[in-house]
C-alpha cells in the first residue's frame, strides 16, 4: 500500500517484480522473524524478545497487506475490499487469539479498544495537523464520512448495552456470552451491509485520487508470501504475547497502558505511516479513508469475530463488557470525531484536539 | 391520516361520507371491542384476551386519529395540529392511566421509552431502507430535522438529571416528585413554544407534498365518533392493561420487554404503517413527519402529563427516574438518530443501522 | 466593551477621555468598593454584605474590561485578545483562589460548571431569543462554531475522565492531583494553539461587524486603572467569598445551587448584558462570540490554572473531579449547544430550548 503512493520515483520500476520497498519489508521480516524466534527461546532478558516479536509482526503484517492488494488488482477494487477486510486484520487477529488462550482476556480489550482510540485520535489527529500545516484546510468525502459516523456510533452501541448491563447488573447480564453473541452478529451483519457502498466509494476514490499501480507479483507469488506470512504470523503472535506480560513488568507499565497504547501502536503501524503520508501529499480524503477503514473493522469484524470464535474454540470467552472508563473514553472520542469529520473539512487545530484528547485518555490508563 | 395518502382511487368517491377504509376500521373496531370485552369476563385463557383487547385498541387510535383529522380539516392545518397533538395520544394515556392505577408503573416507564425507540430506531430504519431502496438517497426537511434534534435532546436532559439525581443520591433525589413535575412543566412549556413553527411547517408541507381530501364527515358525527371511540378507548385500555401480565407470563416475556417491545410496537401501530408507506411513496419528508412526531410528542407531553396526572389523580406516582441502562438506550439512540438526520438526507444503510441499534437494546432487555 | 456598540451617541465624545458609562462604572464602582469593605468589617447582617460585594466585583469586571480593551486598541487586535484572554477573568480567578484558601473547593467546582452552563445554556439562549424574535434565524460563523464545538468537547473529555478515575477507582485515582495536572497543561496548549485562529478571526469580525471606536484612555491611565482595579479586585473577592456562606445559610441555599447559578451569573454579568445587547441589534456573529467566549476561557485556561496554581501554592487542591451530576450536566449540555450552533444559524426555539435545559439543570441543584 506504501508504494501506491509514491508512484512517480517507482512507476519507472513497474517491470521488476519487487519494488525497493518490497526488498525492505520481506528481508527485515525474514530477519526479524528469524530474531524474534532465537529471542523466544533463548534467554535475551524481558524486553528485547518483546522488541523483536512486535518489529517482527509489524513486518508480517505488511507482507500481508502487499500480498492482498497485488492479488487484489487481478480482481478489481471490490475484491480487494472484501479481501482487505477479511485478511488486512489477520495478525491483529492471531495475536488476540492467542493471548485470549493466555487468559489475558484484560489485555485484548484494552488492545481492541486502544486500536480503535489510537486510530481515531493520535492517527487522525497526525494527519490532521500534518495535512493542515502543509496545506491548510483540507477536504474530506463527506458522505463517506457521514457513512462512518453512523456505522462508528452503532458500534459504540454494542459496546454500551452489554457493558452497562453487566455493570447495573441487569438480567442479561447473567447471558452475557449470548447477549454478546448476538450484539457480534448484528454488527457483522451491518458490516456486510455497508461493503457495497464503501467498496463502490473506494473505487471511484482510487481512479480520481492518485495513479495506480499495476500488478507486479505473479499470483503464485502472491499467494505463496501471503500463505507464509499469515502462518508466520500465527507463531510470532504467540512469542510477542509470551514476550508481553515481562516486558511490562519489566518497564512497569499497567496492562491497561499496555493494551491501550503499545499494543495498539505496533499493531497499526503500517496504516498509520502511510495514513500520515497521504495527508502530507494533499491526498486527504484517501488518507481520512485509510486512517478510519481500520478502528471500524476492529469495532466491526474483528472484536466481533473474536467473541464468536472465543466462544467457538472454547477460548477464554471475550464478551462486550468492557471497564466503564474504556467505555466512556472510546464513547467520547467517537463523539468527538464525528463532531470534527461531518462537516467534511479538517484543518490542524482539530488535528491537535485529537491528539490532546488521545493524551488525556492515555494519561488517565498511565497508573497500573 | 391513512386516506390522505391514496387520494387517487378516493378522490372520486368524495362525495361519500365513508370511504372504504372507514368501514374496515369502523366496523372492525366494534367487533374486536366487543370481542375483547368478551374475553375480559369470560374464561379465554390468558393470550386471547390480550391479543383481543390489542386489536381493539389498535383500531379505537384509528377511530380517534380519523376523526380529528376530519374535525381539523374545518379549523385549518393549525387547529388539526393542535388536536393531533392533545388528542392523537390519548389511547396512549389512557392505557398508562390505568396501568399506574394497578401500580405497574415499571411497564409504564418501560413503554414510553419503548415508544419512543421503535418509532426513532425500528420505525425511522424501516421507512429509512424501504425509501432508500426504492428511490436511493432521500431529502428530508434539514431545517424541521434540527429543530426535532434540538427537541429530542432537551428530552433526554430532562430524563438524564432526574434519573442520574437518583441514582448517585443527590438532595434532589428526595425531591423525585417535586423534580419530576418541575421538569415536566419545562417539557410541556418547550413543547407549546415549538408548536407555531411545527404547525407552520406542516400546512406547507401538506399543500406541497400531497392532494389533501376534503372533509367528509359531518361536524357532528366527527364529533360523536370522537367521543364514542374514547369513552370505548378508556374501557379497552383497562381490559388491556389487566391481560397484560398474564399473557407475559404465558410467554415468558420479562416486564422490561413487554413495555420496551410490544406494547409500545402495538400502541403505535397505524403512525407506523402510514410514515412506511410514505417513505416507499418517496414522499420522504412527510414520512419522516409523521414518524418522528410521535416519539416528539410522547417526550414533550405524554410522560410529562403522566407525571402531573398521576400526581393530581393520587396514582402510583410517575417520576421522571428510569433504569440506568433505559437513559443510556435513550441517549445514545437520539445521538446516533440525530447524526443520521440532521445532514437532510437518509438512505437505506443508515436505515439498517437505526434497526441494528434496536435489535442490540431489544435483545439487551430480552432476560426478565 | 459595551460602548464600543453604540457608537452612535457616543463617537461624537471622542475627543473626551471618559465617554458617559465609563463614568458609571468607575465611580459606582468606587462607592460600591467602599460600601463593601464597610459592610465586611461593620455588623451589617447576613445578605448585605454578600450583595454589596457581588456588585462591586461585578463593576471592578467591568473596570478591568475597559482597560484591557483601551490598551489593546494600542496593539491592535491581536494583543487584545491575548490581553483578553490573560486579565478578562481575573475577577473570577481571585474569587476561586480565595475559596480554595478557605477550603470551599465545592463552591468553587459549582462555580467553574456553573459559569459554563450560565453561559452556553441562559446566556447564550437569552440572546437567541432576543436575537430570534427581533430578526427570526440569525446567522453565526459556522467555522467558529465548529472549531468552538471542537475546544468545548476536548473540555468535556478533560473533565469526564478524571472524575470517572475518580469513581470508578482505577489506579488513576489515587494519583488524582498529578492526573488533573497534566490534562490542565494539555488544554492549556490546546488554547494556546487555537488564539491564532480566533485572534484572526476576531480582527475580521471586528472590522466587517461594527464601527470601533478609537482608543480614549491614556496608556498611563488605563495601566493604572487595571492595577487598581486588579489590586482592589483581589480584596473584594476576598470579601465576597467570606460573605458566601452566611448569606446561603441565611436563605436556605444549597452549596451546589449557590456556585452554580448565584455566583455563575453574577461574575458572569457584565459578558451577559453586552451579549444579549449585541443579538438585539443583530450583530448576531459577534453576539455568539463574546458570550461562548467566556465558557470557552474557564473550561481550557481559569479551571487548569486553577489547578495548576492550587498545588503549586499550597491551597487546598483542585483537581478535575466532579459530582457525576454536574459532570454529565455539563456533558449534555455541550452536546446540545454543538447540535444547536455547527449548522451556523440561530432562532428562538433554539434559544428557548437551551434556558429549558438550564432551567432543569438549576431545578435539579435547587435542594441541599
Amino acid at each position: 500500500m506504501n508504494d501506491t503512493v509514491v508512484p512517480v520515483t517507482e512507476q519507472g520500476e513497474g517491470t521488476r517484480t519487487f519494488v525497493r520497498s518490497d526488498y525492505v519489508v520481506l528481508g527485515g521480516g525474514a530477519v526479524a522473524v528469524l530474531l524474534a524466534g532465537l529471542a523466544r527461546y533463548s534467554d535475551w532478558g524481558r524486553v528485547l524478545p518483546f522488541v523483536l516479536s512486535a518489529i517482527a509482526v509489524t513486518l508480517l503484517a505488511s507482507v500481508v497487506g502487499r500480498s492482498v492488494e497485488q492479488l487484489g488488482d487481478r480482481f478489481g477494487p471490490g475484491a480487494t475490499g472484501v479481501l482487505q477486510s477479511a485478511l488486512g486484520n489477520l495478525p491483529e487477529l492471531f495475536i488476540a487469539l492467542f493471548a485470549l488462550r493466555a487468559g489475558l482476556v484484560d489485555v485484548v480489550r484494552a488492545a481492541l479498544i486502544g486500536s480503535i482510540l489510537a486510530n481515531l485520535l493520535l492517527v487522525l489527529g497526525l494527519a490532521f495537523v500534518v495535512g493542515g500545516l502543509k496545506h491548510g484546510s483540507q477536504k474530506l468525502d463527506s458522505e463517506r464520512a457521514r457513512a462512518i459516523a453512523t456505522l462508528m456510533l452503532v458500534s459504540v452501541v454494542a459496546l454500551v448495552l452489554p457493558s452497562m448491563a453487566h455493570y447495573v447488573h441487569t438480567p442479561a447480564a447473567q447471558h452475557e456470552k449470548a447477549l454478546s453473541l448476538i450484539v457480534s452478529i448484528v454488527l457483522i451483519v451491518i458490516f456486510v451491509l455497508s461493503l457495497p457502498a464503501s467498496l463502490r466509494r473506494g473505487s471511484t476514490g482510487l481512479s480520481q485520487d492518485m495513479e495506480h499501480e499495476a500488478p507486479r507479483w505473479p499470483v503464485t507469488l502472491a499467494v505463496g508470501l501471503l500463505t507464509v506470512a499469515a502462518v508466520l504470523a500465527a507463531f510470532v503472535s504467540d512469542w510477542f504475547v509470551t514476550a508481553l506480560e515481562p516486558a511490562m513488568d519489566a518497564a512497569h507499565i499497567s496492562d491497561a497502558f499496555a493494551g491501550l497504547v503499545i499494543v495498539a501502536i505496533a499493531g497499526n503501524a503500517i496504516e498509520n505511516v502511510v495514513g500520515i503520508q497521504l495527508a502530507a501529499k494533499n491526498q486527504s480524503e484517501y488518507a481520512f479513508s485509510v486512517v478510519i477503514n481500520s478502528p471500524l473493522q476492529i469495532a466491526l469484524v474483528l472484536a466481533p469475530a473474536l467473541v464468536i470464535l472465543s466462544q467457538v474454540l472454547g477460548l477464554t470467552a471475550l464478551t462486550l463488557v468492557f471497564s466503564p472508563l474504556l467505555v466512556v473514553a472510546v464513547t467520547l472520542s467517537v463523539i468527538i470525531t464525528v463532531v470534527i469529520t461531518v462537516d467534511g473539512e479538517s484543518n490542524w487545530l482539530e488535528g491537535a484536539a485529537l491528539i490532546g484528547v488521545y493524551a488525556v485518555i492515555a494519561t488517565t490508563f498511565w497508573w497500573g
